[in-house]
């Protein structure tokens, strides 16, 4: 219900009643919208506001336009809890879903100045340079880079990359990974991540750095990735 | 240095350098940064190549564009600690910086069906909308939206808003507040938020829905926010 007396501005009171559809499950994934001129017509509203509305949906994941056919309801986000660290292997697992990856790099490179430093290793070290599509039942979901000082994981292959990183490290090398400290930021698709990640160019994403350690303090690798903001959100929980 | 046989493409080993030439303090936030002619001279590479590492910087938030003066290094984002549940006003001040609001409405409301449901409380019970714009040192950092029960948080005024909510519950009504559950979004700004933020619309931000229990798990309130990503970042820490 639209109510033009509520102190609630009008494209406000769209777009949650748009949205408590979609989370009460009327409105399902993949199902279309009515159109901004049907909206506007059964509201008696103007077609700005219906399209204000609209817009705030598409730019916040809930809905996507479909050149020529119209506006659809999105997949559910996947909500990623910051809470223990794991893998993205293993959180695809746990929810249910198939992981797998698409190997676009894998390259043992000098250490970088800003990566020695990170990692805490020589300049010109080896490290192993990993650059991935990470995809959850065939939907990219994430491009990831990941810097990993070869000294420290000996013998990584495509194969070990293939299955899961931190199960070689843990099960294989015996190493304890211990802590990670995540950066999470804001930003827009570049033209390359657009294209990896199938969203429009200027599509938001979130943009995750991680470092994590082994349990004696030792940097074990550094991690960008690109997380498609359609798609995926997080969750935590805060103690007063 | 840009390295032409290294396996690293050359827009990245340019983004990183210019980010790490942020970070030593060789480029500090105000300053400008050479043309994207004069990149491509200095290294022998293309504009396009420049263009990329630079857009990317922009993106991400490093650096800004000034409409006929040149690109530009930005203000350091601040780090917000995704550890205790703290307020806006206690943040600011906990890292010695000015907090402010912008009061833009503030009024009781019926709730509607959807924040009912999240306050646990009944549709058109009274509830406070609070819409403010946030500042730190002058500089407008989030904008927020507020619901809270009005049976409740009793007697709220402009007067207490404008100190601190957290330590009006707290001190005045001595009510305990427990924990929070927050979700953190990518999201573009639409033409409304880029202007009670000051940036361009479509600009990258990050939204934050937090919902605040009080210690016997009553819901206290729901926020939602519009975060600047070009002010702001999260960080969390994460054991394994």
């Amino acid at each position: 219900m639209i109510n033009k007396n509520s102190p609630l501005p009008i494209y406000y009171q769209l777009e949650e009643q748009i949205k408590s559809l979609i989370e009460k499950g009327e409105l399902k994934p993949g199902d279309v919208i009515p159109s901004e001129r049907e909206y506007a017509e059964k509201y008696e509203i103007s077609r700005m506001t219906v399209r204000q509305a609209i817009n705030k949906l598409v730019n916040d994941g809930y809905l996507y336009r479909k050149k020529g056919s119209g506006t659809f309801v999105s997949e559910k986000k996947i909500e990623q809890a910051l809470q223990g660290l794991t893998s993205f292997t293993e959180d695809m697992k746990a929810r249910g879903m198939i992981p797998t990856s698409e190997l676009l790099h894998f390259e043992m490179i000098p250490a970088t100045v800003q990566i020695a430093k990170e990692l805490q290793i020589n300049e010109h070290s080896p490290v192993y340079e990993i650059k991935r599509i990470r995809l959850a039942d065939g939907v990219p979901m994430a491009l990831e880079t990941n810097h990993i000082s070869a000294n420290l994981v000996k013998g990584l292959t495509e194969e070990i990359i293939s299955q899961s990183l931190y199960q070689y490290i843990e099960e294989k090398l015996k190493l304890t990974i211990g802590e990670a400290t995540q950066e999470i930021e804001s930003s827009i698709s570049s033209l390359t991540e657009a294209n990896y990640l199938k969203v429009k160019k200027g599509a938001p994403i979130l943009l995750i750095r991680r470092k994590t350690y082994l349990s004696d303090g030792t940097p074990l690798e550094v991690v960008q990735s690109s997380y498609r903001a359609d798609r995926y959100k997080f969750i935590i929980n805060m103690k007063r």
